[in-house]
């Protein structure tokens, strides 16, 4: 498992002294608008956000021999998304034997849903 | 008020059978990925999470006067990065004499929040 640091991984990403705090409840500084924005990015590119659903949706952990299948793509253009991916913190993997496995981080995940979470407006 | 539909409102942006269920319910097949990542990639910014930041935070309606003093950038670059948030349909807008007012979509940010929701998985 992949022991790195990532950008959600920084503490200082809190707003309102709570970790993401929803946007609703105060402004983001420009030092978390700059950590967040990179977890945004990541998820910004259709091939990543459909890697990390698969991932995601699966019942255990992924293996890249499965999400290369799933994609039009070479290896190595896989394994550049995945580690976008895993360096803003949306995923973890290791490598077993052969092949490199992936699994969500969940965590991480909640803080980006919470972040867009709008409880105190109502649909328009 | 602008009517200009968005990447999120268009009705075939669904997980299993529901708009935007998690993506720990299914994957996303490569046209919903296609929309839901221009969404993401407005995020992708921090000067655009900053703005949305403000505009969703605000009491009421944000004043682009407003959002510009809160930068140090110019007026068509803060014009610009609005833009990209309201084509997204993350904030609409409306122009009132001499001022253009913003204000959040919650529908689409909760949204993206949904999408993002990982309930079924416990945190690391």
């Amino acid at each position: 498992m992949s022991n790195q640091k990532t950008v959600l991984d920084v503490e200082d990403v809190t707003v309102g002294g709570g970790c993401c705090a929803p946007l609703v409840a105060a402004p983001l500084n420009a030092e978390q608008a700059v950590d967040l924005s990179k977890a945004f990015k990541a998820l910004g590119d259709p091939v990543r956000l459909r890697l990390l659903s698969l991932i995601t949706s699966a019942e255990s952990e992924t293996c890249v021999c499965d999400l290369s299948a799933a994609f039009d793509l070479t290896g190595p253009t896989i394994s550049h998304h995945l580690k976008v991916l895993r360096e803003a913190g949306l995923i973890d993997s290791e490598r077993r034997g052969t092949w490199v496995y992936y699994w969500p981080r969940p965590e991480n995940l909640s803080r980006l849903s919470t972040l867009l979470a709008t409880p105190r407006l109502a649909p328009a």
